[in-house]
Parts: C-alpha cells; structure tokens; sequence
C-alpha cells in the first residue's frame, strides 16, 4: 500500500470547503489519499454524504467513517440541537466548539496512518479566517506531531510522521483560490452548522458568514445553495 | 459538578490491574471519579464486566463506556483473531500494540473532562513491568498533556489540565502493593489477552506473565482465575 512513487496519506474529510481544499492539495502532492470522516452525531448528515462526494470527486483511494458518539458528552451546539446555533458574532470560543473533536479525530487518523504505513496525515484547520476553536491553532498541530512520533511504533522505529496543515495561515478566500485550480468542486462541499436535508446551507451561522465572505472577497460566484 | 472540596477527574478503566490501581489512588487523593472504558472491538468482552464491577467497587461517581470500532482498522492481535496472541516474550513492540489507542483513549477522556470541568485525567500507563508498548512512555504522556492544554478551552483560559500517570515507573509487585491498603479487590481485574467468557485468564500472554510475576514479587497471593 505504501510505495515510493505514491505514498500513502491519511486525510481527515469533513465535507466542508477546507477538507476538500485539503484533499486536493495533498492529491497534487503525489499521495494515494485515505479519507477519514467521523460521524461523531453531528446535527445533519448532510456533511457526510458531501464528504464521500468530495473523496471521489477528487480520487481518494478510499474513504471511510468512523463512529462515535461524542453527542454522549454533549456541551456543543453541534451535537445538542437544545443549544441553538448562533447567528451573530460573539466573544471568546463559541458554543459550536466540539470538546476535543480534533483531537479525536487525529488520534483516529494516527491509528489508521500505522495501520497503512503511511506517515503523512493531512488536516484542513484554518486558523485565520475560522470559529476561535483552540484545536485549530499552529501551536496545536506542532504538539499533535509530537504526541503521534512518540505514540507510534513508527516514531520509535524512527519512521518520522509529519502533520500537515497547508491551510493553517491562509485567509478563506486564499484557500478558495488554492482549491479552484487543483479541481475542487465547491458546489459539493458543505460548511454550514445547520445544513438542511438536502445540503442547504443556512447562510447565517459563523460558518456560513466566513465562507460567503471567502467566495465574495475571491471575486468567485458563491455555489452553495441556501435554504 | 466541580467543587474545591471533591474535585472531578477522568479515570480511564480498561478492566485490568493496573488501571484499577489507578482508579484507587485518585479516590485516595479525594476526587470524584469519572471512570471511562473503550468498546473497541476488543477480543473479549470480560474486561468491560470487569472495569464495571471495579468501578463500582471503588466508589467511582460514573461509569461509561464508548464505543468506537477500531477493528475495522486492524493491525492488532487484540482485534483480529486471526492473529494469535504469543505466549513466549519477543523482541520489539508485540503484536498486541493496537495503534494509537492509548491516544484515542485519552483524547476521549479530554474530550469529557471538558465536559465536567474536570482538569484531571488519570491514566494507569506503566514503562517498567509492561508489554514494551510506545504510548506508554514519559515522554509519551508528557507530549499529550501539552496537546491537552493547547486543544482545550480550559487550556486557553489558563486552566491547566494535568495528566496523572501514577504507576509509570513501578513495577507490577509496587502496584499491587500500593493498591492492596487502598482497598483494589484484584480477583475483579482482568489482565489476560485472551480471557474466556467467563473472565478466566489463559496465565500464559505477555500480560498474564507479568502479573503472576506481580503477585509472586509482592508475595501475595494470585487471585486470578485461571483456564
């Protein structure tokens, strides 16, 4: 599975614009990519079904979702649908905070990279144009690199594995335009907090705003489709 | 559900001796225990059983257990029983490593210490009397407390979260004799690999080695059933 020619990449795959812009920078580095989802009880399903479109529209080897159910822990919008999404910008880490979700789904990724012998994971956190979530900052990532060396039999073999954020210090419209060339079909992708059934987005919530304001300040026709 | 008086903490539980231990000792420093155990797609069952009656034994304020199936990615005796558990030590980290799962383990344990405010997660690791496992080391445990202060809200409002690994550098006999006054009722553990259905240990995996080893050093008697 793993060869020189085409390493072998673990890529964690939300469904959002980030994710799929993530996929297809790692796709145009020459990795067979692996794409992992979480369904962790999320509000909608809609991401997930966007995020196995995503994974074939750009040639992932595989695409595969893990679950579990973090909606058990609860204190997040995006698995209490008692906690109402917001709607407008507020201070500090908002409420759409998922306690330790990146953490999760990278401890999970790093299992799956050993399996497979690759030793290049790729995750899509932004921390400009993004929620305030505490897991999506550079000093973060650097430490998670660290935790997988020295978790893993790969690490004490001295097989290094490198985390790869590429769009940790890119503005969303610069992301939008990374993505665009490399064939990212935006129309796919979800970002939305409250997506609708049928992949709708709200237009409103934090992620919403951020993503309209990437499209619009990219001079790019926005084409998600709002409810 | 956090007070100064009996603060939480997050107690991962496999079931076994050592985390028993580890259970007890931070009853005997006065936390109210929130103990979490792993449905992984582990070989046998028995150890679950066992990590409830241990729980409830100690005192423990909750008990859950998550499910999340790491089998599906394979790469461990203790998953596939296609692979066969070795009975004689080996060179290297065995065959029973399950990949990062110590990782995904505590990351889950951050993602609920979130939740309950605690700022304490205990993890009975141990790098003396142990099957030669990477995320099992100092350094390893060191790494992920930083990754648990970077990736929280706690850890950017300046609450810091301290990973607790009693027993890392005892042997099996000074776990055993630590656990004994604390009240650790060891015929409840499991340790075995391959214990039967019954909770019965094979007395011949890696783990039950080290054990028998355990009560012999600390010259108590051996509680365990064996097959």
């Amino acid at each position: 599975m793993h060869s020189k020619a085409n390493p072998s990449a673990v890529v964690l795959l939300s469904g959002g614009l980030d994710s799929a812009t993530t996929l297809a920078i790692a796709r145009s580095k020459g990795f067979s990519c692996y794409c992992l989802s979480l369904d962790y009880g999320q509000r909608h399903r809609a991401e997930l079904a966007a995020a196995a479109k995503v994974a074939q529209s750009l040639g992932a080897t595989e695409h595969r979702v893990m679950h579990i159910d973090l909606a058990a822990f609860g204190g997040s919008a995006l698995t209490d649908t008692a906690l109402a999404i917001p709607t407008t910008p507020a201070a500090g880490i908002p409420i759409t905070y998922v306690p330790a979700r990146n953490t999760i789904m990278l401890s999970l990724a790093l299992a799956w990279s050993e399996v497979l012998g690759a030793r290049d994971i790729f995750i899509g956190v932004n921390a400009v144009d993004y929620s305030g979530y505490p897991d999506c900052r550079p000093d973060y990532i650097a430490a998670f690199e660290c935790v997988a060396n020295l978790a893993t039999k790969a690490g004490v073999e001295g097989k290094h594995l490198t985390l790869h954020a590429p769009l940790i210090q890119l503005s969303k419209a610069d992301i939008i335009r990374q993505g665009l060339p490399l064939g990212v079909d935006y129309a796919l992708t979800i970002s939305c907090y409250q997506a609708d059934a049928q992949g709708r987005a709200c237009g409103v919530c934090d992620s919403c705003r951020l993503r309209k304001k990437g499209f619009a300040d990219a001079a790019c026709p926005d084409p998600t489709p709002y409810f």
